[in-house]
């Protein structure tokens, strides 16, 4: 990496006094700030439509660091640097205003131009205010220009390519930095190193040794207040176009030639690339969708929720098989799933090994357990790798036994914020953990064919699962006729044995 | 296994009174007795040169049970199946009383004529005993009869030869059981589940991914009071002819068609035949031997032990180089080393993997740490695996980390003694982990070239390590020159970081 660590950067967050404003970019700029990672030639601007007073934001800004880390070490000087626009997103004088404002902190802070747009709102102002901010010259300066975006991006591939083209008009590819927040947590950065750091598990990345791949990602909130945003998504384009298929694509990547962000997005399109398509009449063979009803204890069924059509066809669960039609995968299926109201909050991968060539301990005891790596992502993060020991006692028999690593216990304190992985990377200029272009034209495309058929076929059956159940049993049947079933997997620190 | 678990048997064990039984037979018998693993139809004779009642010997039973288990409930109805007759070794009368003792609680006990003999005594009686055993009629029944016999087997291949001719005299191979008490222990037995039940390390297991194997086996405690008999010893003939090649046969064996005694043996034995033989000049480059002298806080050195003599020439500490020439392990150094007076006693098993064939990280940190799986054997028994995660924080760095698994922890008690394990295994005549003729034999040959070097030539660097320590310099220097260090590895109960 040759970016300097922490280059002196002008932030201008759209969006400044919403949800995620405050629940995550200033607490992580406050850690990265107190890490000392952030220059302190910086300067943020607060831009939203509300009528505050740079004072008022100071303080939503404090609060919010308060409320979220229970510190205010610093916060003082932190917010120092902190500044507020009123600002019309469709209004010219509005941008010619902070491109004032920027000026001078530029002047201030000695920043050089460089600028990072957070668009931190709803999509559908996207392509405005990037238009604007080339055209009332917010891009001409000196400096570097990062434009970081929120999912969704688009709809859907038509809707995505448009939003695409309007934003390539005021930024290039290498400017956009699409945040995808599971591509900065820990364990997911992980993946790549457990597979190319160990000799252990390289060799054996490929069909001849896997015989299976189970990602999966549950909630156990339902949809809370977004009940208009989830309606027109669903599981499918809110988890699977995005997170899901990033998680497969860093699974499943060829070695890259050099740690390079260009190395590795160019290894993690291959994979999409290879997703085997689905005709119209294969997606029910291949797909699960599922939608949460009420449940017993009084849990609200999905089409009880605010803003939701009591007849929705929306799911809010997935399960899919996913088959790489590649030389190093073919024939392993790759198995997501994801739901809201699910059992647990739970991001975990399972790794199925194929079984030993002849197991010569069959007809002792009980036939033996496969292999398994699982990867922690959520809430508990690390490594459980199940094999197979000799049971204790007098006879040669066989017990299932786990070896754990749990990332926790390495520092003894949390694991970084993935915005806050993600803020400093794109301070830094590193777009490696943020979604390319030619991987969401990719996702989208493929995830298209899946909403198409699913759009057109009112799904009779909803709602198959209970709110804090496991998800449908279709999900079940997917794996069960490849001779299959998803490996309970318990949270890390449950148990050694 | 076709036997029954617990046939009904008559036990007869020589040298009675002597430490073996006291400390490791008696214990391992009640253990067994209150699992329900041994028949209620048996009973034990002892056998010994003192004039003890019946009632002595029973005491003495009770109070070795009661040292080493603390507890004795059960034990009256233990002992009552214990006998006792002083015995004079070279004379047929003594045999002939024996023989009417033994017919009579063949009777008594309904125990269908089988018979387990075993001689925990000095060597030189073993042939003599068993010559008399045949001749005075003691294998006359009709049930089975197995001699059980202790180390050390010989003292080289022609003693070793002569010895087994004469054994062989009274019993056929199949009914001989040569104690390793190495090979009785849970997890030198856990070698073989972990190899042949994982479908993660068979493929792994060979010179592609494999660079090297190391075996220690170190004390902390000295000679002791068995100077006199280790003299004649050291430590080649004493740990390496027996516990260190047998731990390399089963982790260098080929997969056997089946878990049967035959079929393990028949691979292990191959493992022998396919060690590299040395030359005499080669023996000091594969070979290094070591004995301890007095250390600064008063500990003695091996020539000042009792009964050792003041230059003396007798080795202590042994590290090797052993190769395997066969497909599987040719180019793969498997290390061993043993020694008395060590820094900790602790017996375990690193096996060193290859390095990735490109480390993609080499440039962003430092070099990778290989990955190593390490077999803890004792004091602790389980398994770890040594990985390379990503180091917790921004920058994609590795680092070492830990995969546990500790034998202890699935039943939250100890193991069997490795002397329960073999004592039931001869039982139900499985002698699967008991040492063959043919492993003796090959066993000998390749040390008795090591030992005639050292025989004949004085190591004048004697003593070359102080007591307390680990090892002499050139057993270092043995690794070093591949390339390689002796792993430090701590205990399973350390830590996990």
């Amino acid at each position: 990496m040759k970016q300097t660590d922490t280059p002196s950067t002008l932030l201008m967050i759209f969006g400044a006094t919403g949800d995620l404003a405050k629940r995550k970019l200033y607490p992580s700029l406050f850690h990265l700030f107190n890490k000392g990672k952030i220059s302190k030639d910086f300067a943020v601007i607060g831009v939203a439509r509300r009528e505050w007073t740079e004072e008022q934001f100071k303080k939503h800004v404090e609060d919010s660091v308060l409320t979220s880390i229970g510190t205010k070490e610093n916060i003082d000087e932190f917010i120092s640097h902190f500044y507020y626009q009123s600002h019309d997103v469709s209004d010219s004088e509005s941008y010619i205003t902070l491109k004032n404002l920027a000026d001078s902190l530029d002047n201030k802070y000695n920043l050089h131009g460089n600028r990072i747009f957070y668009l931190a709102m709803a999509p559908e102002f996207f392509g405005t205010i990037t238009d604007h901010l080339k055209s009332d010259g917010l891009t001409d300066t000196q400096g570097f220009h990062r434009l970081v975006i929120e999912k969704p991006f688009g709809h859907d591939l038509p809707s995505a390519e448009q939003l695409n083209n309007q934003i390539r008009e005021s930024f290039t590819e290498d400017q956009i930095y699409r945040i995808d927040h599971y591509l900065g947590k820990e364990m997911v950065q992980n993946i790549e190193v457990i597979r190319f750091a160990n000799a252990l598990f390289e060799p054996l990345w490929n069909s001849r040794y896997i015989s299976n791949i189970q990602v999966t990602s549950s909630e156990e909130l339902g949809v809370e207040e977004r009940g208009r945003y989830y309606e027109k998504s669903g599981a499918l384009r809110d988890m699977v176009q995005n997170h899901m298929l990033q998680m497969v694509a860093l699974l499943a990547m060829e070695p890259p030639i050099k740690l390079t962000t260009e190395e590795i997005r160019g290894e993690k399109v291959k994979v999409l690339r290879a997703l085997r398509p689905l005709k119209d009449d294969e997606v029910k063979d291949y797909f699960v969708r599922g939608q949460y009803g009420p449940n017993e204890t009084g849990g609200r069924g999905y089409r009880q929720e605010p803003n939701v059509d009591p007849n929705s066809n929306t799911e809010t669960y997935v399960a899919g098989k996913l088959m790489i039609d590649n030389f190093r995968w073919a024939g392993v299926p790759i198995y997501i799933r994801t739901g809201k109201r699910m059992e647990t909050k739970s991001t975990k991968i399972v790794i199925q090994f194929k079984d030993i060539p002849m197991n010569l301990y069959y007809n002792r005891d009980k036939p033996l357990a496969p292999n398994l790596l699982v990867i922690h992502i959520q809430p508990d993060e690390g490594i459980t790798l199940h094999l197979n020991a000799k049971k204790s006692g007098q006879n040669v028999e066989t017990t299932p036994v786990k070896l754990n690593f749990s990332n926790n216990s390495v520092d003894g304190m949390n694991t970084p914020e993935a915005y806050e992985k993600l803020l400093h990377d794109c301070m830094r200029g590193d777009a490696t953990n943020f979604t390319h272009w030619d991987d969401v034209k990719l996702s989208w495309a493929y995830v298209d064919k899946i909403s198409e058929v699913w759009e057109t076929t009112k799904e009779t059956e909803f709602p198959n699962y209970c709110a804090g159940t496991a998800g449908p049993k279709a999900a079940d049947e997917l794996l069960e006729k490849d001779g299959f079933y998803w490996w309970p997997i318990d949270n890390l620190d449950v148990d050694n044995c």
